[in-house]
């Protein structure tokens, strides 16, 4: 199904539905892939969502609809269910699809559901949920395939066939342990092929197998991936134990999730925002907001402090906008290319200083040509104030200059705090920027001008 | 070798090339993975980046490495090397990576590197060069694993074994085609295993294969993949014959790519951005600086039109960056929402009228609490000025309602008229923002006030 075809299905599930025609809605769901269910149900309303969700009679299909959901709503739709059936719906999906879930459901709820569980399955959830929020522990597919590593070839693939549809789908690599599970080898399913079936998986497997413990920042996991163009990577414990390994789908969905949740983290709301109401929305974005009303307040204590300036020369009030504004662009440039550049690691901590200083030449020469460009239009439209055309030209650059320095500083400081720059770092720079601007403008101003 | 581990790296290899000592610099990349080597580039100036390469003696590796830097650097690195060695560097590279860095070499200078390659290697090139930029068919590797509708399993292996180390290593799913080539079934390594091994690739095979045109934009491939967490995805001519597969690690990097590349845009800048000279940063900046320039100057017409109101009430001055600056703040948030929905599929065209009634919805929730706060700040610290208050509040307000409609529309009305909304629409609509929250607070301060 391509993206495009999303709006018709839509309207004809919205209208059957309205109608009452819950034959037919299920008759269009039976013939969907999961992915596509799980696709529609981003454009479903909430009671859309449950009244379709209704409409699915298999449980296997419906786990494999809600492990591609999104976890709010996956959580959402489960916490709503008769606690049996939601176990049961659970019960389908891949171990890490289940804590992503769970970690959305409301405690009592959770364990409720827990209860319903079988033993293993909750066993093995609640040794998951040991490890920190966002870790490789939490996203790992506990359903992996490894042998022994005295297995022979043939004995390998006979094992593979038997564990069959069973088995994850997402074999491609083949771990090799020793009989305490130490991790000691990987081999590609490909690989397998190409000795012949007496040798053993020892003999063909890789010794020098990449893996990350289960403490291991998820973002950290994907870049490993990333770089290596690996399709999973096992998960090991401190004595190199094999635990569950992390695969590339999963990766995808991170580096998504963390690109989406960086640029809306700098405008002061997150990921989840286009999922919640209006009033959880504003008091998502209420904190941000203060924190540059602060900022702003600040700004008008300083302007206060030259109101004799301002009195004797209102022209000055003219220019204070486009000063603020020039600097506020240089720092939100700076600012977003230093946040994303750390990120995505294209940026070393060693190299900070070269950015910090490029930056500042850019600044400087966008300074020159901007300030020099206000300057010409405040001597030519309002001539009468005898260098104000400098005054205003000398202010842009040095706001400008100003701005590239906070721009690249507050987040550089913010990471070197361990805070994460993204955080909001928007509203901090805007309002920073904008009260030091009216600052240099105005301490300029009376300077030279009174 | 984790990501902590470069700096130390680093370190050691600008020492020893400094020190002219070679053959230990030599000696410490032979034993790095190409993946790291690669990934110590981003750090190394240009150069360093020259020196290091220089040293790499293996053609083999030199490939790799050059296939996981990023192009604009390979390209830079071929161009300086004689033509012939650049060639056969070339020569060892996957074909979508050939394509991707000869995209960003000069068009002699790739003419006369073509010129150095074999005919099918040349020919395969010039026929990717056929499909559009950032199509499927740039970034296809045309070195799939394709097999006869009629070939056995046990034979389908061999073939498998045959091709060996030759073939590219990522083999995980088996294409089939009919003796035309035509795509007609799809079936994956760990599929034939599961079969007797007289049966044909066909009776395993699954006949509904999603694929896509070598037209398709390269982000919709990434979307279809990370729908459906396939591990490549393959290519079709209008009459569905195979032309190549594009693998889940090139999906990772269009992800991220996309990512970096939309956050930077909005605020006028680019991807390539770090890869630039201060006076090329500088220069890519300009335009967008203008566009903001400019309307911060129609701002500074509006305040002057009302030149009269300012003398006379000059404490009209000193709430000016505030007004601006909540209804920027304001629009930057709606805009990035809607920037970032829009390019994630989050928000569907359908939806688009609700996501803008919410963003003002809230808006108005934020401007009347904000518009409050600062009304009673006018009014404690400047109350000689009667309404003052009332002017200010209001200002915020309808200033905050018009900044949400503005940063919810203007990336729309873009994205209906076909031009990417992350395009600098940062600059637009902070300066249109600004301009009319000058004019809306100057309006009703004369209305009231004067």
């Amino acid at each position: 199904m391509f993206i495009s075809k999303v709006d018709t299905l839509l309207e004809s599930i919205r209208k059957l539905t309205r109608r009452g025609a819950y034959q037919n809605v299920k008759n269009i769901l039976e013939k969907l892939h999961a992915a596509d269910v799980a696709y529609l149900f981003r454009y479903l309303n909430e009671g859309e969502q449950h009244k379709v969700f209704g409409l699915i009679a298999d449980s296997e299909m419906a786990s494999e609809i809600l492990s591609q959901v999104d976890s709010p709503t996956s959580a959402r739709i489960l916490t709503r269910l008769e606690r049996e059936q939601a176990a049961e719906i659970l019960h389908g999906m891949d171990p890490d699809d289940k804590v992503s879930i769970l970690e959305d459901i409301a405690e009592e709820v959770r364990d409720d559901i827990l209860a319903h569980l079988s033993e293993s399955d909750a066993e093995s959830i609640e040794e998951m949920f040991q490890y920190p929020e966002d870790s490789a522990g939490r996203i790992m597919n506990t359903n992996y395939f490894a042998l022994q590593e005295d297995v022979t070839v043939s004995d390998a693939i006979s094992e593979l066939q038997k564990k069959g549809a069973d088995a994850t789908e997402m074999v491609f690599y083949v771990y090799v342990v020793d009989s305490r599970n130490h991790l000691i080898g990987v081999c590609s399913l490909r690989q397998l092929l190409l000795v012949p079936p007496s040798h053993t998986v020892m003999s063909v497997m890789a010794h020098d197998v990449v893996s990350v413990s289960a403490e291991t920042d998820q973002e950290d996991v994907a870049r490993l991936v990333e770089k290596y163009d690996f399709l999973a990577v096992p998960v090991t414990d401190d004595e190199n134990k094999l635990l569950g390994i992390v695969t590339v789908d999963d990766v995808i969905d991170i580096i998504r999730h963390e690109a989406t949740e960086d640029i809306l983290k700098m405008v002061g709301t997150g990921d989840e925002y286009l999922n919640r109401s209006v009033f959880r929305r504003a008091r998502m974005r209420m904190p941000w907001m203060l924190a540059a009303f602060v900022g702003e307040i600040i700004g008008i204590q300083f302007l206060n402090m030259y109101n004799v300036t301002l009195e004797k020369i209102v022209a000055l009030a003219l220019f204070l906008p486009i000063i603020i504004a020039m600097g506020g662009n240089i720092g939100a440039t700076s600012m977003t290319i230093v946040v994303r550049g750390l990120a995505t690691g294209r940026i070393a901590v060693k190299e900070l200083r070269v950015v910090i200083l490029k930056e500042l030449y850019v600044a400087s020469i966008l300074g020159v040509l901007y300030g020099l460009m206000l300057a010409a239009l405040a001597y030519f439209q309002f001539g009468d104030v005898n260098y104000l055309g400098f005054v205003v030209g000398l202010s842009m650059l040095i706001s400008m200059l100003m701005a590239a320095a906070i721009g690249t500083l507050m987040p550089i400081l913010l990471h070197l705090l361990k805070i994460d720059p993204a955080v909001a770092t928007g509203p901090f720079v805007t309002s920073t920027v904008d009260s030091l601007g009216i600052l240099i403008y105005m301490a300029l101003a009376t300077a030279i001008l009174m």
